[in-house]
């Protein structure tokens, strides 16, 4: 069943370990079938390396598993709150990925300070508040999913002009019409936060791009008239 | 005799090189047969890819080599002391690890900013006070050990909810249920340390994490209600 | 036509990510033949691994594209730019290097603390000033270039004196008489700027080089009297 | 002729880049036969990848070639400087490695402050001072090793205990009994100046490490009383 889907969930989990981005088994990434409302996430604490297509596990958009011998991952309720919360994605991805977890632990969003930021993200990635006790207490990874919503309500944020946010005291979640895109905002969101932790030791009080660059970019790469790539 | 145990040591010790935690030949782990009372460790001084399984030395807990051709680590004196001092533990890795040793010789515990090592430890990586004159002249390595067993008494510490430490000036120790556990947990002491280095660069007087979470994500994986995983 | 200037290219742009320049698809590299007047450029947001030669785009110095079934980089108006203006250069090379581009988004040059630096270029790494919102909305990619070769001529640089430059706000581009060498320029920015930020972390007052050490080190590599290597 | 020797020479230089010490082609290594008076070094300016043994060139302690089809490197004068200042060392090493280099450019020694640096410098890493106009004008390469032999001199420093300095503006040169050595102490000087950097960004005003201790470290590993490896 959804066996594309599975190995789409599967190729993009593989990928993660690959460019850098997993510390230990910190991680998981899941794409949805928006028909049929499923989607495939990495089953729970499994090691990249032992994963095959079919050890994917289909969980429906009520939290229910419809397939797989295995436990889901146990992010999977934010993954979920994610798919409920924004309409237009298809695939989502979460790593510990260490300069974006540095940001995400200080409470701090990533600054857009240059282009590569302004290619990828309307603006500085956002980040959550902290969470309250009651909500740590009650259903943690689905008000982890709550938190991110919110905050992307807050400010009236189109999550595809914000493919990321940063959890606060945890690390950042990705997302983007599919999976793969998915991987490629995580991978330029820990590249980004690099930059931009080293562009504030050279230069502690610097301001964010001026918004007529950060138009071009970000327009470039997006909507009715994107110029970028072969198409 | 004891071939499992001298694999498993062996496997342990050729791990630390490939997960990036060795510099030099700083660096060795063992692993013990509680119910003999013999531990396997690491010859002094060899390279790692000259290693074999046969090489590793059995120790007991008395100190006296009871099998191997070759010294065994330098070191052995300080992982005898932890298995004596803490009773549950099955494996020591030790290693020079760049970040945490950049801690250890600050002389500053690793903060807990995040959730990532709220996974691993219970609290801050605690540090040793610095060994007095008389400690080293006199039994280094054994001195070694006697810091750590007296940190972890001063505090009234569970060897397990904090499965590793800072020796002051010098380097992280890590232990475990088993050798392969105190591997991962000095992967993980290696990212958690570059992660709060970093943290703090963003944020000079940043607090460590709030309890509740910190509870939270720790008896997700620890305990009896741990969900983590397929277990 | 012109299959050994499009395998130069190719060669180039394959060497940007070997050499752990390329942050995602972000860099390209381009050879021109001066005869001709065009130049081979890779095209617009191909992954590397699917690159080959005959994937070269030739355009020519008017920016008409004179063969090839891709688009070009988006970058091309500023690589043409870069031809037009710096008669003796042969290939150009543009990179968001991850220390580089710190240092062009926080609007810094690159100061000139050693000789590592001095073999490379005759002082500092130079910046251009920020584009206005006028340059950005008409003509973005040409206009890079134009502020390139705006702050050549303000101090009167040799680009082969100094054969790279920050784009403010944006990251490094590196040109020479060759492709090839612009390529190992790239590689020297990248390294020279990490060096540079660590001697500012550890001497935040630091002066640039005394200038006889520039000029040994400058003139062993360059002009008539170069002694370095095999020559 | 010396055919053992130039092979220990070449497999010091390419151990070089595979040890991460190697920024493009910075760096070499040479071993001398002190009973002939001759040193095999890198030719000058070759990529690693294209070395073989028989390229060693073969050169004399008056600083004659005596074998070899390529300039040698244009450190020569250094290295021999090295071999005539200090008899007890059998091979010499430079690299421009990224952490080293930062302090030399800085002009700042490494401070040892942990028990990584004490297994290998008896103290801090020393740094030259500053060459005068006329040495860099007159014979610049030999002028470096005068400089270092100079600082050595000045505090009574042994070559043996001191195995490696950091030439102020320029990079690290190591040695040793053999050039396998004095490739392992460039590894390692690169570790304690990454680490050393990190530490102070921890605790700024941080204190050396305490004699005891420097003590006992720097003498498990050395002289006599040695007790570290297989000997």
């Amino acid at each position: 069943m959804l066996t594309e889907l599975k190995r789409e969930a599967y190729e993009a989990n593989i990928a993660l370990p690959k460019h850098g981005l997993i510390n230990l088994t910190f991680g998981n990434a899941s794409a949805i079938d928006r028909r049929k409302g499923i989607f495939a996430i990495k089953p729970s604490g499994v090691d990249y390396t032992a994963l095959s297509p079919s050890d994917m596990v289909l969980v429906d958009l009520a939290g229910k598993k419809v397939e797989g011998d295995l436990k889901p991952s146990s992010d999977t309720p934010t993954h979920r709150r994610l798919y409920l919360g924004f309409k237009k994605i298809g695939g989502v991805v979460h790593t510990h990925s260490s300069h974006a977890t540095a940001f995400a632990q200080a409470g701090v969003p990533v600054p857009i300070f240059g282009t590569t930021h302004a290619d990828y993200f309307n603006g500085d990635i956002p980040i959550t508040r902290k969470l309250t006790s009651v909500e740590i207490e009650d259903a943690y990874e689905w008000a982890t999913g709550n938190v991110i919503i919110e905050r992307f309500l807050a400010d009236d944020l189109d999550p595809l002009d914000y493919p990321g946010v940063l959890v606060n005291r945890h690390a950042p979640f990705t997302w983007g019409p599919t999976v793969a895109k998915a991987v490629e905002v995580a991978v330029a969101v820990e590249c980004i936060a690099h930059m931009a932790m080293m562009s504030l030791e050279l230069a502690p009080r610097l301001k964010t791009i001026e918004p007529e660059l950060l138009d071009k970019h970000f327009n470039r790469k997006h909507g009715p008239g994107a110029s970028y790539g072969q198409k």
